[in-house]
């Protein structure tokens, strides 16, 4: 397969200041062309470090993708010492001033000379325009080894690679077939599904490699095929797809690139069916979530947030009587604010967490971790009692997975 | 400054299957004993590409820490590479072997042979025990350069880290002090900032770096003094900061490690006052940035995230006269959903939002990206305007971050 190396810049990823996610988004973006990352490189702002890691790369693979050290100020060397490297100098481009003046005309903004600055580019470069920010791309030649920089900042790289840069790549370099697949599951461990699968798995042809991408409450199964002929590769992929299916049915959310909160959404829609929230320890990350999703206003009419229990007796009819007997976290209070929060959104579907995500409120009958959700519909409404652990933030988000989780079995019965 | 390198061995890192957190963590840490980190190397699970890494790793540092590749799998080759490189072999360690049955013993496991092989490490390696799992970690010494080789998995490096690895390091190489401040900005681009603050940063002791680390919607600033007297950079660091302040007084938010979440939360606190949230386009993300925070319950009482119209009207009072003259993104009805929220929630200060995310709604009057932010309290309503550009999860986490510190404005002023 096809070497490429990736070279990230910035004395903030040195020193811890920053994590790195920049260089997993690529690998997994370069790998479903069917190129592979040799090796990760992270140095320092400094002029012989950045020189030097250029290089040691271009002795190991063909493709090298710069990040970071693109910005207008002054401890940004990049461009200068690419530069250097190509044996260019930096000219004015008046189309990247232009892309400039349009980002800061719709913002209302003044152009200061720093600004002006970023126009300049090494002369040898192809730019590559830069749809959320002011440091275009840039494209490199140099003996038979492509260099491509880019700015650190990860939607801006994101933007750069997926409108040029991996179209270029995939276009040069791909001669192998690649068809992938992901199945998206949710609810059970990664050795427990391996050991569920485990004898299908052993008989996968040679073609297909499957790889376990675990996220928290989640795993993806990814089937890789590789073939010199695209539709062999893809009805074989897609028939051991079909063979994998009914091993895990009721694990499986969606395919590829869905999301839960896509998902539950697409099939809200199909429904004409609409939905609230009522969050507790979720704190509004279920509703941040649902709106994350272009157009979720169709069938999501919001959320309240009762983080305090006065606004779970003053918004959601929560009985005070309840909360005092079994506490805001229990399966009666959840019930209560889901079936409240239906009646006064008006919607067919209603979901409530309360739990304690801690660090603090935990009790030895109720410890950090303990969580309960709830589904309120026409037809009754259903509860589940999770158990996340003690950190916060993952808690929060497990416990909105697994909201969206029993939303979607409920809504795919009626299918 | 002492110089070392960190090589992070692993497929999963270079396929982009995990994010590599343990770098950044390293370097956080080797930095505040005085270390600083020259480069960090992913590479394969491949024997020549590991060996290549370590080879090149000590022409450029005195101390290697290597990270992952240590499980018991066969696709886990770091032990056997390591031997080659020391020209050693692998020796069985009962005193590793006694820690893995202390493990197993106590999570109730039963001890395989392949566990077992995870008591035998190189005869040259010196052991440091890994009290949160099997692999141990080990500590080389060849012509003058230290070597450690330690798991990947991030909570037992940082146990190996913790307890062995700084304190050693810190023993034999800190000479030199440092000193860090990180100063954290927010409305004003780069680019503006640096142009204020021009003067200042060219009249900056040669011992003192400046560093720019921008984030979506603030830009932070890091003075790193580097000096062999602790007390006397850090006087120098902090006297040169106290210059800084006054120059972009009304931009900053906080130091070092705070977030805007947290310093309004400590805000609140410090006042006893409280919150409220009314969303709109931000659709909870406001209320889960606010949530994020622990403790945060002190504070905060709750939101109405009003995604439909409907729902402005029936929870929070917006007339429906005002929808329809002015819109539901229009400053009338964003002021109109903080009152209503600090009245039904009863709270100090409320704050509001109301835009068009995108990619869809726009119009030509209101285009993506337009947002209304309001904040109320007892001594009126204040609205701002913005104009944030067409990418979705940036207009909601921009629009947060701008209700968040107009907050902040309010309630500084009269401390």
């Amino acid at each position: 397969m096809m070497q490429v190396e990736i070279i990230t810049i910035g004395d903030e990823i040195l020193i811890g200041q920053i994590v790195d996610t920049n260089s997993a988004w690529m690998g997994e973006q370069l790998n479903l062309i069917g190129l592979s990352v040799k090796q990760i490189t992270s140095v320092s702002d400094k002029r012989e470090d950045i020189l030097k890691a250029l290089e040691l790369a271009s002795t190991r693979a063909k493709v090298v993708l710069i990040t970071g050290g693109l910005g207008p100020t002054s401890d940004d060397i990049t461009k200068p010492t690419l530069c250097e490297y190509f044996n260019s100098k930096l000219v004015f481009k008046p189309e990247v001033y232009k892309e400039i003046e349009r980002i800061f005309g719709s913002r209302g903004f003044v152009i200061t000379d720093v600004n002006r600055k970023q126009a300049e580019v090494p002369e040898c470069a192809t730019v590559m325009p830069n749809h959320n920010g002011t440091a275009p791309g840039m494209w490199f030649e140099k003996e038979d080894t492509i260099y491509v920089s880019m700015p650190g900042v990860p939607f801006e790289m994101k933007g750069i690679m997926s409108d040029y840069v991996l179209p270029r790549l995939k276009e040069r370099f791909t001669t192998q077939a690649i068809y992938h697949k992901t199945v998206l599951t949710q609810g059970m461990g990664e050795s427990m599904v391996a050991a569920r699968i485990e004898d299908w798995e052993k008989a996968l042809p040679s073609s297909i490699k499957l790889a376990y991408l675990p996220q928290p409450g989640m795993v993806r199964l990814r089937l890789t095929g590789v073939d010199t002929n695209y539709e062999r590769i893809k009805a074989l992929v897609e028939a051991e797809a079909e063979k994998l299916i009914p091993l895990i049915d009721e694990l499986i959310y969606g395919y590829n690139d869905d999301k839960m909160e896509s998902v539950v959404g697409q099939l809200l829609a199909a429904q004409h069916a609409t939905l609230a929230t009522a969050e507790s320890c979720t704190g509004g990350y279920l509703a941040h979530l649902i709106t994350s999703i272009p157009g979720s206003s169709e069938y999501y009419k919001g959320s309240v947030v009762s983080y305090a229990n006065s606004i779970k007796t003053a918004l959601l009819d929560v009985k005070e009587s309840d909360l005092e007997a079994y506490g805001a976290v229990s399966e009666q209070v959840v019930s209560a604010m889901a079936e409240g929060v239906r009646k006064i959104m008006g919607t067919d579907y209603a979901l409530a967490t309360s739990g304690i995500a801690g660090p603090d409120g935990g009790t030895p009958e109720k410890p950090v971790g303990i969580v309960w959700i709830a589904l309120a519909s026409a037809s009754g409404t259903k509860t589940k009692l999770l158990n996340l652990g003690t950190n916060r933030q993952r808690t929060i988000h497990m416990t909105a997975i697994n909201a969206l989780s029993l939303l979607r079995k409920e809504i795919s019965k009626k299918f």
